[in-house]
């Protein structure tokens, strides 16, 4: 079969690769239909490898090369024979985290953050940028009719903008402050307006991104590069400041301006990842009683709720696909034009099969 | 009558100043017995005015010179025409925050985050160091019998201690860091025990404070500077990390010690401040999930609950106390004192009559 692999920084090769051989009985084989293309994936090819194994993963014994993929929707082909969350012929979403269920974190609901962590598409062998996966039953999620696989392969990124939002007990009414443009950024948007948030304000120093972001309905595009955005953010809040800010960009300023942007009593969530260290003045949130969450990924069992939210209509997380792209042209037309600075991509999705 | 009165930056004066004249309604002529000397009152002294006033508050037209002290218990003298909460002959402690009721937090309950705070001994026409003090009916609460002067004038730093825990979440059992181990960081030690902690770890640097505070209980005194903390306690948690850990010291490595040494979905509690910026790696606390509360003050309403806390005996703030010095004294055995780095002192209450 045909999948896309990664081998080593800047070699990524689709290529022809073994099928899966034999299910165990709470595995299940699919074939992806839509798979995105996200950050960690960029990480991996700019700078890995990082997450994916050099040596084989304690926890699934994967190992590079790596079938890349970890945003996708599939078709279910077989079932394993102790499984009843989906059957041959559903149509599914995956949640691609694998974890031990054994350790101190999943022994407390907390999977996420299992200490031998590993990941379809990244340490498992197989990803949704393959003609095959073999995923287990806890990770399908069967999609409503309604729902397309491409709305169902932005469940994932849609679910690590959503526990951003979760996390920040955004509530109905609330004012929100979204840092940063991306593709996380675009669908924190959307999920903070999807719970209800009464003003939702981006603020994003490249025009290329802003002028993408501008279809997402956000109350106001701030450029930060141009106006204090907690100035300005505290004129329009009647000097209070926003209820939460949502920090998606993963750099220093952007942190900064949510420390500042947020109210007394507020939340600052940290949802963009940063690589080095930031300069930050905890005597702000000391004399404003901030609460900060840094969130990772996601809760695992939150597929099903999202993928009503998205149903609903209230969630219309097929705003941020600006392509979508052959398998073939995984690297040309997507790997390398969301790294290039200038580009004005949100989310890729290649069409797998 | 004699107080101790701020007016310039190591320019405090014990001296006679008029007597209060008058009560409204709601007020009540106090005789202060017991006042403790803060870092507050510390920072005016060095570097300041910072928070006294210069021109008249803009709630309470208080202005310098200001009579100091705002960790205080009083006997009730007299009470205004509808005071209802306590009666002459009544012991009290003071909650000295001054607040508008009016504003965006105080509507909301938040009135330690009021946008117009003022505080009795900082900008208020009187203070705790002064031999009659006028206070609001809200800022009282009646002692237990069995509650000293001295116990009571501790129950305002108890109060900041106790909120970082109760912020932090801390549960019966919880492992437990506080970093540093000045006075607020000592009644964090008592506060994280009175909360049932099973573990109360304590991070020092100095040799002197931390023989001073041998006497808390803490499970172990660790020294920051000989020892990675983080190490030491994920070796003495299993490799998890403590469940809540509270920085008391306001400086970059006891917060970057704190951030390290959480466990995954922890909390870490921001109670020391810290004057200028930290170089902080927010990755730490993205992918641990970490949860970081500022702290500001202490809840208004929580004196009685604090109250019965030490009343109890699982609160021994008294332990904290390391000198009691006359009015007189202030100045070379207190404020001095305490500025002295070699020095042993934690807290130093005046006996103000």
């Amino acid at each position: 079969m045909r999948a896309v692999r990664y081998h080593a920084a800047r070699d990524v090769r689709v290529e022809d690769v073994p099928e899966p051989d034999g299910l165990r009985p709470h595995e299940l084989l699919v074939r992806p239909r839509y798979c995105g293309i996200c950050g960690t994936d960029l990480h991996e090819y700019v700078a890995g490898p990082i997450v994916t194994p050099v040596e084989p993963h304690p926890l699934t014994g994967a190992q590079n090369p790596q079938i890349l993929g970890h945003e996708f929707a599939a078709d279910v082909l077989e079932v394993g024979s102790s499984v009843v969350a989906a059957r041959p012929g559903d149509r599914v979403a995956i949640m691609p985290l694998i974890f031990c269920g054994q350790c101190y974190f999943c022994l407390r609901g907390l999977n996420h953050l299992c200490t031998r962590m590993a990941c379809v598409g990244l340490s498992w062998d197989w990803g949704g940028l393959g003609e095959l996966a073999v995923v287990a039953e806890y990770q399908v999620a069967v999609l409503p009719d309604d729902l397309s696989y491409e709305q169902g392969a932005l469940i994932e990124p849609a679910a690590v903008a959503e526990y951003g939002v979760q996390r920040g007990g955004v509530r109905p009414g609330d004012s929100v402050l979204v840092a940063g443009a991306g593709p996380i950024g675009a669908l924190a948007v959307l999920a903070a307006q999807a719970a209800g948030a009464g003003a939702v304000y981006l603020s994003e120093p490249n025009a290329v991104r802003a002028s993408a972001a501008e279809g997402l309905g956000a109350t106001a595009i701030l450029n930060p590069a141009e106006t204090s955005v907690p100035e300005e953010l505290f004129e329009r809040t009647g000097g209070i400041g926003v209820d939460v800010a949502i920090e998606c960009a993963g750099n220093p300023r952007a942190l900064s301006d949510c420390l500042a942007a947020t109210r007394r009593a507020g939340t600052v969530v940290q949802t963009g990842l940063h690589v080095g260290p930031a300069e930050v003045h905890p005597m702000l949130w000391s004399q404003n009683d901030l609460t900060i969450v840094g969130t990772w990924c996601y809760r695992v069992y939150d597929w099903q709720r999202i993928a009503a939210l998205i149903q609903s209509g209230a969630f219309p997380v097929q705003r941020v696909i600006t392509s979508r792209i052959s398998m073939d042209a995984t690297v040309a037309d997507g790997i390398e034009a969301l790294i290039d600075p200038s580009g004005s991509e949100l989310k890729i999705l290649v069409s797998v099969g």
